[in-house]
């Protein structure tokens, strides 16, 4: 079934040393690279592996050139616009520096993500790049991967505690831009469409919205907080429905993602309630769909593209030096963030 | 830089065959499950090379258990609604029977997607699924693969002459149909933008339109053929204006896939044009953007979930043939497409 080296009689690191009159361990380190044995002897450890085709499988060519030259990246769902736009930018760029990217989606399963960290060592990768499932609370599987001093970045999803590069935008910031559009288009009554409770981002956008509320003297509502378990599209159409039902005073809703947004739209405009004239919503990540739908959708821009790249370039950075042996320097990239002012808010 | 098995001592398997007293061939042949292997030695060297933690590499464990558990999934584009269902529904089915999903895209790449087999097949998944890129005409990779005696199957774009099983639908029989909805409400003059001259599915599509224009004897026109080289929104939208411009006496579109008809539904908006009383259009593939836009737009619905469970059906049952040294019986199984008629057609 499988190619493979014949087993029937195996080459081991035993034969080799003894053909050459060495210790296993200098022979083994040899392969390793280490800096104690002599670059003739490592050679000739090399050349005689080589001739002998000692165990020619992909784990063999990792211990001599240190490279796999994969990139693991496991994101919560591929069918997300935003995850989607940060793939294709790591693939492409990736490809361009002769990497190839194992795509793993873990379904926003913790469990899931475990497994998928475990193959990804166990394949020897030469570097990670995760954003994490919403449900991730025990941390140990990441401080796996760092202890095995395979390179990993973090982005959008991340864990403040975990000690290692991340890319992320700054989300209270971001969410606070697009509430302070919506005052500033003279909305007074503003609902938020939160995301879960658990997952950082979605705490991040909650507190950003309630502190624009706050610093405008505006009078925050508890009552005014509608949670999408799911983020979803029906949650969105559902909460809108539920809103417009009860007769709150409300004329603005901003929507922890743009298809929770078009959700209420599509309520909104089958409801025959005017957009932004009677009500004004406001998404966030600037998904494609949001500029075709009617009326277009004013959101937060989030840069997917160059938040791929720039994980991207972390990760590789980090694999050149601990392949030279050198200490990483983690780093936190915040990315800007914009508001783009379409139809569905007043100018 | 890995968590690797200490070379420093490396236990081998002549260590195995001395402790037990029987020769490296038995032992060998013990771990591949051989059946002039008794039982009780098989048993004997299992335990033993579990015990003493013998080689723990993903490759050894293939060795004993013949599996990975992974399957290969390449796709020509991740940000593409249909392949989204697909990865979805492959992955999602794949964790409930115990399978990891490595999902690589190929960017429409034939020289990527070949590197990309590569690495499946040097990582010894149990079974590849793939849809193949636009540029693939050298099919040797894909014969690798059968060489390889690893279970493949096609789907969607897939390669007639590649002797496998394949899931499908009948991309011509689909395409008649959608362009039968327009005549049947109407229409006379209709137009296609359709996709590159090279996939077959865009061949097929093609096809299935022109069959429908001559079935119900209205004039095949050359001149309302536009090529969308890579079936793009803007590529709609553009040729949605060259149509208006050029004066061409058209009443509806039928367009290669949702994206490349929102793109000229964002025109025809724009320009004041009536959807679907002076021009009516539909798409292909019923992404969930077809049902949210304005007017909705009427599609094929193109059975993607359908598609990435029944191609996984197929592949598992494979793996399991493979595995007994069964012969597989080679399956093509076509899945069946509706029109779904909604707002950006007459009724």
């Amino acid at each position: 079934m499988f190619i493979i080296f014949d087993y029937m009689e195996p080459v081991t690191l035993k034969n080799i040393a003894s053909e050459l009159g060495i210790s296993v361990t200098t022979a083994s380190k040899a392969l390793k690279n280490y800096p104690d044995v002599s670059p003739k002897t490592r050679k000739a450890v090399v050349d005689l592996a080589k001739k002998l085709n000692y165990t020619p499988n992909s784990f063999a060519v990792n211990l001599r050139t240190k490279e796999s030259k994969i990139i693991g990246l496991i994101i919560p769902e591929i069918v997300h616009h935003f995850f989607s736009s940060v793939i294709n930018a790591i693939i492409k760029k990736a490809e361009k520096k002769g990497y190839l990217v194992i795509t793993l989606q873990s379904n926003e399963s913790d469990k899931l993500e475990e497994k998928q960290i475990d193959l990804l060592l166990d394949k020897r990768v030469d570097g990670i790049l995760m954003s994490l499932s919403n449900n991730r609370k025990d941390l140990s599987p990441l401080k796996k991967i760092i202890e095995s001093e395979t390179p990993l970045v973090l982005f959008d999803k991340i864990s403040k505690v975990i000690n290692c590069s991340k890319v992320i935008i700054d989300d209270r910031k971001a969410a606070y831009s697009a509430t302070k559009h919506l005052i500033n288009s003279g909305c007074k009554n503003i609902a938020h469409f939160r995301g879960p409770l658990n997952p950082q981002n979605s705490i991040d956008r909650f507190l950003g919205y309630k502190k624009a509320i706050e610093d405008y003297k505006l009078t925050f509502d508890k009552s005014l907080i509608y949670t999408c378990e799911k983020v979803t599209y029906k949650e969105g159409y559902n909460f809108a429905k539920q809103l417009h039902l009860s007769n709150k005073k409300v004329d603005a809703i901003f929507a922890i993602t743009d298809l929770v947004a078009i959700g209420a739209i599509t309520y909104f405009n089958e409801a025959n309630i005017k957009i932004p004239e009677q009500i004004s919503i406001i998404g966030f990540s600037n998904w494609f769909m949001a500029s075709v739908i009617s009326p277009s959708l004013s959101t937060v821009d989030q840069p997917g593209n160059e938040m791929g790249k720039t994980a991207l370039k972390l990760l590789l950075k980090e694999i050149k030096a601990t392949k030279k042996g050198k200490k990483i320097e983690y780093k936190t990239i915040v990315l800007p963030t914009d508001v783009i002012c379409r139809n569905s808010t007043k100018k």
